[in-house]
């Protein structure tokens, strides 16, 4: 819970490391996080959750076994439980995750791109 | 659920309603709204769960009994749940609130701003 009001653009200051979510604010047992995006990431799922994105700036893509769905500023898009997907941007990319407490980055794909998921900035 | 990217400036052109928040896509079981904003609403609390706003054109403030709060654009601010609380925006703002589905605008206070809670653009 973050009980003061959050600067999305202030808390995208204080870290550059790319694909790994800082948490800055929960909601019941959700969590908002920021993350940098770019590159590509890996293929994985989350069998559990939907999984939701919104980019404050820049531009990304989310590829998915039947189709591959691009989102600028002030797009939103919700990858549903269980679908296998890549996150990837060609330059960096800020979004705004919003997902359940505990969520993984790489689900369970696992490897090297795996972060901290309670990192709260 | 919104399979597709969803675009928040678009959906808002689609209505022009004060206080009557319209749902652009779901998460597990909870829902993305866009509301918009102007004067003074009422008080009320959310026994059950707590409510995130997140500014995304223009300014408001949200008043709580031992506080207020104002955001600005890009920020965003969770009202704890049980937390009595009443919006109001000088002119007109545009907000994305996020909260489980099923939960009404003006929780257990009724009166005439409340809206169907589950109107989807």
């Amino acid at each position: 819970m973050a009980l003061e009001v959050v600067n999305l653009l202030e808390k995208l200051k204080k870290f550059n490391q790319h694909w790994s979510p800082r948490v800055i604010a929960e909601m019941n047992d959700y969590q908002f996080k920021l993350a940098k995006f770019e590159g590509e990431f890996v293929w994985h799922d989350h069998p559990d959750t939907d999984e939701a994105f919104l980019v404050i700036q820049g531009k990304m893509s989310i590829e998915m076994e039947d189709r591959t769905v691009t989102l600028g500023e002030g797009e939103l898009f919700v990858v549903p439980a269980g679908q296998r997907h890549k996150p990837f941007a060609d330059q960096e990319c800020h979004v705004l995750l919003i997902e359940p407490r505990g969520v993984v980055n790489t689900g369970g794909a696992g490897g090297e791109l795996t972060a901290d998921n309670d990192l709260w900035i």
